[in-house]
């Protein structure tokens, strides 16, 4: 098991003195900006713990609610302002906004973002740069992938890597990150054929789907890596039954909540994997470790542009 | 033989009605503005290549030309003034640049080229706007590539799909572009391991590396579509010798010039292959009718946007 958690401590332990400094020298702490549009319950989780984890390594960071029937207007002012606050360094819009604001909603706001406190890594500009190799602001899950892969001593150099989800989000920009590191890498998606048989040949195999428990012993190579990024909330009791044993603690832990988050892996692939991150404690404290180092990394760009 | 050069000349023939109908609703042709510094002779070539094809099609094209000695700072006055220019759509800076200027210099002015006049598709913001399946302008020979698969009445959707080459101009849009299509893509670069049996898995191979006649017959799985962007100047006569038999078109071209172009296809993977795009003739022509397509396009949503 790959300890996503320890190393996401470990990570923000050596963000604090970069913080601290940041701290003394600028007469204030980086700034993250947080806009939750709404009241969804996982979005209302994710917000608290990115919020906890900013205070709990010296960044300032600022919650700016707006109700479920905001307008599209009303939360690009929110944005237009932040981006605007010389206090705020990085601006994170929590996805998904309510249906109501349209389709084209998420990508009209991150477009309004500032690209130099576009902290989520979703601007056009920054997606261009990673392409191009010179990225600036990247994707905070995929960043917290391949923080892992380098901590935990995997090589990607040479290796076939397949990832599984051709998201904007998480798929493509892992994909783009693992071939930087010279991995050969396959992206495939709900259309690719003989799937198993395709996962079967990656040395590390990224799951980045939602959908519980997807990824069974017969993708994986034994030995291969797996990456699961998948957070999916189960609440079909015979699911959980299937996957967990009597007696065991995701049961009972189930049998308290009435959910259980689960991954895009099957427990059993811990039999073949040669390594694998758990769900939870695995890639899901790495990307908000990557989160505060990516508001870190945008302060210190603003500040020193600004000298 | 996938005839590149005539489905060029279909596309160019659609184009011209929607050339004629801008000319005449604006009362000027789309202008095209292409940058060329120094002389490099492949350049000269690629460079009278556009401007004919341009003039052929009813489009205005201006060269602008800067001497070897050129500075970076010379080179973005000219960009400068083509970006406020009203008369030109599409802005074009024939790469290479000379070595003079600098590693980064490409970048630098591809940057300064206004992302709505960027026909090569190389700003970071098209490129991230590819991306993220929304694309306004996108590289040439990639967007070629696609015509000439769509054309040519060849399956994507559920294809697999190689690439060798990760560049910026081919490798890396070209894979987006066909996974968007549904195609479950490998990208294949210097580092790959079993490059040939990799290759032999797909449906659908593009061979972007530039090296001469280097994906042999072994990379091929019998039958499979075969795409050759390579466009590698020969002038080792051994090597033309060993490549095509005495008495051959190809022989006599090559000891007529002293030189020949030809892809990083073999020759012989014509006896393997489905169907497979020939060098010359191929790949290039269709590279240049989606210059005229994307300055056409930069020049309609231009003045749309403009009413």
């Amino acid at each position: 098991m790959l300890d996503g958690a320890a190393i996401a401590r470990q990570i923000r332990l050596e963000l604090q003195d970069r913080v601290a400094a940041f701290t003394t020298v600028q007469g204030r702490p980086p700034g993250l900006g947080i806009v939750l549009v709404g009241e969804d319950p996982s979005s209302e989780i994710y917000v608290r713990n990115k919020l906890k984890a900013a205070g709990e390594s010296g960044l300032r960071a600022d919650l700016r609610r707006l109700p479920a029937t905001a307008s599209l207007h009303d939360l690009l002012d929110v944005v237009t302002t932040l981006n605007g606050s010389p206090i705020h360094d990085g601006i994170l819009v929590q996805s998904p906004l309510p249906a109501a604001l349209g389709r084209d909603a998420e990508q009209v706001v991150f477009d309004a973002v500032d690209q130099l406190k576009d902290v989520d890594g979703f601007h056009p500009e920054n997606v261009g740069r990673l392409v191009q190799k010179r990225p600036y602001l990247v994707a905070c899950t995929p960043l917290g992938v391949m923080e892992l892969l380098a901590r935990s001593g995997i090589a990607v150099d040479g290796a076939r890597a397949v990832v599984i989800g051709r998201s904007d989000i998480v798929g493509k920009p892992v994909s783009l990150l693992l071939m930087h590191r010279n991995a050969t890498v396959t992206i495939c998606h709900s259309r690719t054929r003989n799937l198993p048989e395709l996962c079967a040949s990656a040395d590390i195999l990224v799951a980045a789907i939602g959908r519980a428990a997807f990824v069974t012993p017969d993708f994986i190579k034994p030995g291969a890596v797996v990456i699961d990024v998948g957070i999916n909330r189960v609440t079909d009791a015979g699911l959980v039954q299937r996957l967990f044993p009597e007696g065991s603690q995701r049961r009972a832990d189930f049998e308290r909540r009435g959910s259980l988050v689960v991954g895009d892996v099957h427990p059993a692939v811990a039999d073949v994997a040669g390594a694998l991150t758990p769900v939870p404690g695995g890639i899901g404290p790495l990307t908000i470790a990557m989160l505060l180092a990516n508001t870190l990394k945008a302060a210190e760009a603003r500040c020193s542009a600004s000298r």
